[in-house]
């Protein structure tokens, strides 16, 4: 380049140099690695590279961008104007020339990689790098003097427009093909799978120029519940999402009981992989429905699930998953297509990506949680916890990171509870007892008021109070420790001892009564002993999982605890550590994840390099087997007991502010209310 | 290595060099670069990699071979010979460890690269250097302290004991890959499809060592007929062949007919699709049964055929192909998988391989016939000519090749002729006329005697005479034209022009009676003056296109002539040149390829180096479009004449010595039992 060339520097990475007058900003962009968007090649279709120019002195760059920098405004920009309507101040980076020395901002929403927000705002962006994207190309028509298949037409377009080369093409885009290309007169839309292993591979085409999107699933597949996110793939929105429950559920409630199935039935294992794998289809079906979105456009599905449901998805018999050494029969992320799931619900060609499992019990969910979660970059000593029928733990920091899996069983779901039921309306989910009446009082699932409050009858009319749910049993008994109704063996008072008549005979033990069952239907909802007993055993499991961990990091201590999972969403953080589900550490260093694996999910549906991230890390990961590991045992007895008495609740509960409702507790008015509901 | 050290000499390659004492011949060659075959890699189970060692003084290497050179006889080899025998003076290269000066000889069936000769004596060796092949692994068993999948270890074996990397798998090996491993207590055997394009794949499993052969289909797709070979992958031979009817005769006799269907039906184009993969399907079906082979076993298949076959097998509308610019949807050489063609008579998993298209009447079944006939390698200026429906003609020598397809229509093979049927039994296929009396004699398909001998009606007795075929139409025309029955232009003469009675008033022109018809069914064959320009029709367009094409090579004479193609084999050369078939030529040096598009894709099921050369080669064919080119229709035109006299014939015939029967005549006694017979 001369020295007289005109200088162009792109904000915001800085990007700089100088090029021949005349150059169009997107071809500038892309010779100094500019991240800028196109659809169309540049040919002032697709208008995604959008650009917004500065004029004046720019004495850092040391030179002053002029207006005349630009060239004017040309037709296309003024018929783009017209019918879709620029921006003020924006220009289409294929069609404004560089004329002199000038600075360009490239707009996030122009950026091919560009950040997407997540909704929260305590969760981290996701950066754009999907493995599907749009590639309009223009053809060369056929010569039969030199004859070339359209197909070697299409595969040179590409090369030459895209710089991608050698392009595959699967039969049922191939069979397409022609009919498209004549159909938009040489002008085609391909959408082209890129992951950076696999050759590159075209997966659909569209006539002419396509502009209505395509799309990618995020699939968390779990033991009970599967929910499914549709995203755009071109800015990672979520256009729909849905979730059913897993209809393997008839052939047993836990994994340990569908690996029994698979045992003791010939067919049980293709059984349930029948199911799974229709269930999939038509949960995909409703949301691509609710969307408005044709299978079409649905080009590939992230998926994540634990190495059960990973190995009933893809048909294998999970038998080697329910005894040891529970060997895994694939660990590694793996990448086949829709049809060998036997999908009709999305493209024919549609990719499909599973993220790596860690081992036998720790599954691709947990890979997703740690994607999601990034304990491999803290500085801190993070616990992850990820609480369903099994919990996945990891513990560790930038130094180490190690994984187990713990059977803490279906407690924390609601099963196995006198009461339990799923979180559905009408399940008490939260649970408040006052320290010096004993008197309890409760939300259910579905409602926003508190039971002494009023209108909660009225509230609650349509289902009913019918059950307590998980966190509702955990906040429950940790109400009862805190108040005094339980000692740190888990052995419930009795009326004498805690002085309320709340507290029932039965057999040989007490329960607690939390709500009375009532003529319209209202279930009675006590805490037995029993279901005591089957917590502590659920929490026993998941500290014991933690310890573990911490001991052999070596670490005395946690700096900081994520309770992921749709159920660690709902536990109260005070309530878990009253109960000893979690070790010890700072409240507000507490925090819930949400649905971190169908985020981790999301994640890798949108960013290729996402994927190659959580390959490498997972293959770092120190994974500990906690059914053959003698100190699990050990922990596992120790932590039975539930540690904080009152005092060491009042102890943790100054330190600390906490956001739960519990401090924002109704009055002694309210309470009267309650009372005179019953 | 020392220069002590043993000096090995393998023969026939040559390689040789010094190895430390106690080598094992196997790994003494794998050093070297020898081509010594193993599937056991080593583990003395497989015995493929046989060798013979020499003994005794060699002034060439300057070395004394002693008996002790080898290792005595162990107990793996002395088990070997004991249940399955050694050949004398055989040793096992990986039980035989080098302690001394040796040559070592690697018979032609230890070789990996064997060549294997085809049946008949003028055809090329195929060398053997297959897609798939079987390797035998000990893998590593699970260990849930340092947790990994099945598939990794198997993977990890690959690329250890075999220099394999990064396998992939296909899900339904995938699935079976658990139980085998543990069936065969941690050893398997793995076909591995390697084509050098894609990464290594795995089609299959077996719990062990497996040896009882993997197997792949050359299979030859013609409009008309389905020949389909099932070829062992180990040493090339076939282990059973079949062909049906093509059951798309149904919706059109020749392409074009099968084109406008699909233009004509919306869903004809499917249809097509459709029946002819069901119809492959059960040919393999049958193939397979007939072998005795499980369809577990056959991991590859090969197809050669016209572009319009290639498009319907693989479900594209062949619309394109019916009008100019005669676009084909992809030129290029395709690899896919079975599932893709709903095939269930091969492995899941099994691989497809079609060769390259070279124009859109060009297909890959002329380019089968070029990897099978190798013009580009001929010194000599070489004319192949695969007669069918459509003829492909290719010309050419070591300097250039031209490729066209000529539109001969149906009559070669029989139909648009008055008596004209395809080449089944009681079908005159061979015709001889006395030049003197004008009396025929002829021969028909399933007999082997002429029908003027004794017992010929005994012979045909099952079918009866039934009709001519393509074959017995160009005698019977060439013959009449040789007993000066037929004028130049291929006007019939009256009975009065030439003297026979046979002449029959048909219409304004005449007909030769060829055979009456009987009271026994047979039926009666004339040829008619119809039946003469159907026939003039169909070599005029032949004859252009290999005219077209030594004209743009800028030949005038060719040396040698391959007629290729089923029906290719059954034309006797002197008769396609008295028609004006072909161009003149030595007769000596006009020979029949047999099913050349077959053999064409045999080569490539065994050899994926062939692959490779055709698809180069395909590439710098120049591809010429007779259905445009203007001189196609003058040479037409020009060829519509019967070239050759009965002088000229008797010029021609007294140049070479003829290989045809017609020379073996026999004697007048003979001939006037004939006339007896009538």
């Amino acid at each position: 380049m001369a020295d007289q060339d005109p200088y162009v520097v792109f904000t915001p990475s800085g990007k700089r140099g100088r090029v021949p007058a005349g150059t169009p900003v997107l071809q500038a962009a892309r010779r100094f690695g500019v991240d800028l968007d196109s659809v169309c090649g540049g040919r002032g279709i697709c208008s995604r590279c959008q650009v917004e120019p500065s004029f004046g002195p720019f004495p850092k760059h040391g030179i002053t961008a002029l207006h005349e920098s630009l060239s004017a405004w040309n037709s296309v920009e003024e018929r783009y104007d017209r019918i879709r309507g620029l921006k003020s101040g924006r220009r289409l980076g294929c069609q404004a020339r560089i004329q002199g020395d000038v600075v360009i901002d490239v707009p996030s929403e122009s950026q091919v990689h560009k950040q997407v927000v997540r909704k929260s705002a305590d969760e981290r962006p996701v950066e754009m790098d999907p493995a599907v994207r749009l590639h309009f190309v223009e053809v060369s028509q056929p010569d039969m003097h030199h004859p070339s298949g359209d197909l070697e037409r299409v595969q040179e377009a590409l090369a030459r427009q895209w710089g991608i080369d050698d392009a595959e093409i699967d039969i049922p885009v191939l069979r397409s093909l022609q009919k498209l290309l004549r159909q938009g007169d040489w002008q085609i839309t391909l959408a082209v799978h890129r992951d950076g292993i696999s050759p590159p591979r075209i997966l659909a085409a569209w006539p002419g120029f396509f502009d209505a999107g395509i799309y990618g699933l995020a699939i968390d597949l779990g033991s009970t519940t599967i929910a499914a996110h549709l995203c755009s793939l071109s800015d990672g929105s979520v256009a729909a999402s849905s979730g059913i429950m897993n209809p393997q559920i008839r052939f047993g409630e836990d994994l340990m009981s569908r690996v029994s199935y698979a045992m003791m039935n010939p067919a049980g294992s293709d059984e349930m992989t029948i199911a799974v794998r229709e269930a999939l289809d038509s949960l995909i079906t409703a949301v691509a429905s609710e969307a408005g979105i044709d299978r079409q456009q649905i080009l590939e599905a992230v998926i994540v699930c634990n190495p059960v449901m990973h190995h009933l998805l893809l048909g294998i018999d999970p038998v080697e998953l329910g005894q040891a050494p529970f060997a895994l029969a694939t660990a590694a992320a793996l990448s086949t297509d829709a049809k060998s799931l036997g999908w009709a619900a999305v493209a024919e060609t549609a990719r499909i990506y599973l993220l790596p499992c860690i081992a036998g019990h720790v599954g691709a969910d947990c890979a997703a949680v740690i994607l999601s979660e990034q304990p491999q970059k803290s500085q801190e000593k993070l616990l992850v916890v990820d609480v369903g029928t099994n919990a996945e733990i990891v513990f560790g920091d930038h130094t180490r990171v190690l994984a187990c899996s713990s059977p803490t069983g279906p407690a924390f779901e609601g099963a196995q509870i006198s009461a339990g039921q799923r979180a559905a309306p009408g399940a008490i989910e939260r649970v408040e007892i006052d320290a010096r009446t004993k008197e309890p009082r409760f939300k259910v699932v579905g409602g926003e008021l508190w039971s002494d409050a009023e209108g909660f009858a009225a509230e609650v009319a349509a289902s009913g109070v019918t059950g307590i749910c998980g966190s509702g049993i955990i906040e429950a008994i940790a109400e009862m420790r805190k108040a005094g109704l339980l000692d740190a063996s888990g052995l419930i008072g009795s009326p004498r001892q805690t002085g309320t008549e709340r507290m029932q005979a039965d057999g040989r033990t007490f329960s607690y009564l939390l709500h009375a069952g009532s003529d319209e239907g209202d279930v009675a909802v006590c805490v037995t002993q029993g279901d005591v007993r089957a917590v502590q055993l659920a929490k026993s499991a998941l500290y014991a999982g933690a310890k573990l961990l911490m001991e052999e990091f070596g670490a005395g201590s946690v700096d900081r605890i994520i309770l992921a999972g749709a159920f660690g969403s709902h536990i109260s953080p005070l309530h878990a550590m009253i109960l000893g589900m979690i070790p010890d550490c700072r409240l507000d260093c507490v925090s819930s994840a949400g649905n971190a694996a169908g985020t981790g999910a999301r994640m890798a549906l949108c960013s290729v390099s996402a994927r190659r991230e959580i390959e490498r890390v997972v293959g770092g990961i120190e994974k500990i087997e906690t059914a053959v590991e003698p100190k699990f045992q050990e922990h596992f007895v120790n932590a039975n007991a539930l540690p904080h008495s009152v005092d060491e609740f009042q102890q943790l509960a100054r330190e600390v502010t906490l956001p739960s409702p519990m401090f924002n507790r109704a009055d002694g008015e309210s309470s009267s209310r309650r009372r005179r509901r019953r």
